[in-house]
């Protein structure tokens, strides 16, 4: 969302509008336990904008405020305009956020009909097609109320043929709905999206480059189902070089007190320095290891990934050797703890097998049944705060 | 729908919940003349599930009861999970299903906005496209109040490149909605998602296999046309070979009092032994003819199809030739009887010229449109119960 | 819109619908300034249906009535079944119908969650891509209260395999739904599609053809920006011989009194004779020019368009050469008056430099905005009248 078209003169604006107050209620406990946390938040995230903006149903709110309320809710609205990459988001943003997600988990299954986003329209825009994110962010729009223009071919947009620029594209598009939703396959693309917009942008993965929302949706797993982040032990298995996953995994687990993390790859893409650097800077313990069968038994969490075969070009040997010491099955579940968990970004091929998806240590679809409540919550957040 | 994760204790719960009560009422005299039928349903379908189930927004129910509720409508939960194929329903069944269809038209018809499937959300996983098909799912799902994902590009899901299997997709998007409707290439695909799910799954094509909502509405359209089923006189014209919708047709044709059927067709598309066979076994009369005009002037029904040209291979005279003795056009209209009626699967080509559109007894296009009532049926049946 | 099926007897109607009546009560003044006006409007154009005509929900509707109650709008109804070409609105249409757009203005600004159009189904049906075109119409839909049927890749219904009619297709389509807005790569496909339908058909593109809304909201942005027609000069810049957009919008100014129009482009697509003769046969002044510089000054619009390279053939020199000339940059600002404006129906490239956004004059994206109000109040009026 840009600035630019939404300074404005305020006034002070209590309350979400009526319609979408349902919630709200229940946060006034927790605001209270966050008091005074703006200031630092706002210096998490260069882009932060806590300025005046207008609804489109006209409503005027105001970022800032005086006197005894909380000045993290303040007029309830979100702290952030967009959300472009993991790291604009500090533990304790993290915290509330997963605490709204776990509001959106009732919400998806006590109220269906849910009227929390009534009224507003979100485009998914999808510059390339990812149909497991869209339907989970389509979903999330939905199940709170909220309606959704899809465009899955939207490079049509900028076509050779038309060559229209991506920032003409966004200012025609936020005149047809309240927030975009964007897929992108150019690296940065959502933040020149966000730059551009005057209405909230989610960046839904763009490239080789973000993907925050599959980065929320493992952090808010790894919480909710061992219970704690502080102190956790997690192994994160396959390709480490490629994975986006992976390293902002790592990234936003550093946030995190006394974490542990193992790396477990084969050679040709073991992870990579810079994220390794950062953890050492930021004091987080991490080893490296081949030996997947120990590294289990010591976990709180095994997280597998893909490897993809054409990293390897034509070592298709090395490709076969590696992958077949790297693969979750009943062996390795055989050592893992009683409490730990096994999870996986998806598509599975055959890196974790079948016969582990019925031991109730296997989180990887619970985990992208969670994506669903963490987009609920952004989009919450981003259109009627908190 | 798989049973595994849904087995729990049960509360009776005597009603579908507030919202979705509407339709409910009309149905008690109906209930008392079904009385006692639940047992021998039961045996129809294997793979029935009468046990309880939890649905997404927490309520349970009871498929079974005791006292004097009658056993067919118990907890108002309809008997099957899924639908899969036209051998699932048997006549009582049918009959049960095309009253909910009439009053699916008056609802069409009278209740803009009707909120019957309010807060459901149906999944169109298309793994080839069908936009007929899709629309007409779709359109019956808006028509209740309830609201729809669609994926037109559902092979994307299971590319060669990341490989997933059906079953893992179908572990995604369970969780994004409440229902799937399923297109897909493979025969069987539609049994082995619902046998995955945790979710009703309903089967919208599936290669040469099934197409059970297409023989649905093909059977309630003759009833509606020519108001009754027993004793009809129904004409199969075109390719009896290929034509999964005549083969399905013929089976469920089967369950009625003294049918007759008449083969019309081409030597090479002739209607195999198997389905010949199966109608003798159970007491249906059935010809071949390859006088049209003949069987025109006998039957309550003309059910014309697409003859397909590549299944001439390179006897393109055979085909000419084939096509022209089978064209239903005004001379075929001039011999049949009043009542009877013209139906077609559609897309038509020319196999029924359009001057035959303009007669009352046309029924095609009033059939496509029972497809969105049938359609809308089922959904309410899946979703809420009788 | 067909006739053909809705003839009826009548019985009369006094106000739309009771949930569809929100805006209805603000027209009873406007509504006597245009009494009297219908058999005139009935003239305008020849496909113009004055019937009754039964709507889904089963009210009857009267066209036409007797005594005191202004004929323009009797019994609410919108005096046009179907919007097929920019010809068939005269300036008091027009007028109307931009009243109406003024309203949802307020509605999309003021009304989140307008149930307007609820209960209402509308089908997208576009034989060839237009996401910027589709996206409007369905955020159109959608920000009224209605729901829509996305078909983005209707070549399918009547590809060469399966070879059906668009005549087929509406006949279908038209089951599933309350109104058709398609889009079509050949010429006259909308008013045969309009002919075949017994619900109202908008016309989002026929090939070479006729955009009618695009014409309604350039005409609509020129008096939203400047405050008038009658008087006003406007500048065409660019393709003036393939654009069916300047043809268009040459065609609406002619209805307006004392209009000025420049024609600006090379000379290889220039603005063709049938347009220039029809203007001077309505007595409307135009002249063509080479100098944007001077023509700018001038004009109270300046239309730019983009020329394509494609229509040079081999004479790329001419093409670059013409090109450089009637680019809309910063020093063309400096000489256009200060109430002036800079128009585009986009997409654009480089034929107006991105450093002409900022400016208050450039009035392009408010352009492409004014698209969703047109839309919006095109398809209130055919759903639901004035």
């Amino acid at each position: 969302m840009s600035a630019s078209s939404s300074f404005s003169t305020c006034r002070v604006h209590g309350a979400a509008s009526a319609p979408n107050r349902e919630l709200h209620s229940n946060y006034s406990s927790f605001r209270q336990s966050l008091l005074g946390r703006l200031i630092s938040q706002s210096r998490v995230f260069s882009n932060v904008k806590l300025i005046c903006w207008e609804r489109r149903s006209g409503v005027r709110r105001q970022a800032f405020d005086v006197g005894d309320k909380p000045s993290f809710f303040v007029g309830n609205k979100f702290q952030f305009d967009d959300v472009i990459e993991a790291q604009q988001f500090d533990r304790d943003i993290l915290n509330a956020i997963f605490e709204v997600t776990r509001e959106m988990e009732k919400v998806e299954k006590n109220s269906p009909g849910s009227q929390i986003l009534k009224g507003f329209l979100m485009a998914t825009l999808f510059y390339e097609p990812s149909t497991r994110t869209r339907l989970s962010f389509e979903s999330a729009m939905k199940r709170l109320g909220g309606e959704v223009l899809t465009t899955e071919n939207a490079r049509e947009f900028s076509s050779a043929a038309k060559g229209e620029t991506l920032e003409d594209t966004i200012r025609t598009v936020e005149g047809y709905s309240d927030i975009i939703v964007m897929r992108h396959f150019e690296s940065g693309a959502a933040r020149r999206a966000a730059a551009t917009a005057s209405i909230p942008v989610i960046n839904a993965g763009d490239g080789p480059g973000q993907h925050p929302t599959q980065a929320l949706l493992d952090v808010y797993t790894i919480e909710r189902e061992i219970g704690k982040l502080d102190g956790i032990k997690v192994g994160l298995v396959g390709d480490l070089a490629n994975g986006r996953t992976v390293r902002s995994l790592a990234y936003l687990l550093s946030k995190y007190q006394d974490v542990k993390i193992y790396f477990v790859s084969p050679e040709v893409v073991k992870m990579k320095d810079d994220i390794k650097d950062f953890l050492t800077s930021k004091g987080v313990e991490w080893e490296e290891s081949d030996d997947l069968m120990e590294v289990a038994s010591k976990c709180d969490v095994v997280y597998q990934t893909r490897i993809q075969r054409e990293r390897f070009g034509e070592r298709i040997d090395l490709y076969e050797a590696a992958r077949g010491n790297y693969i979750v099955d009943r062996a390795v579940l055989d050592v893992m703890q009683k409490h730990a968990v096994v999870m996986h970004p998806l598509p599975r091929l055959d890196e974790i097998t079948v016969d582990v998806d019925g031991d109730p240590r296997a989180a990887y679809f619970r985990q992208a049944k969670n994506g669903l409540y963490i987009r609920m919550a952004l989009l919450k957040l981003l259109l009627v705060g908190w």
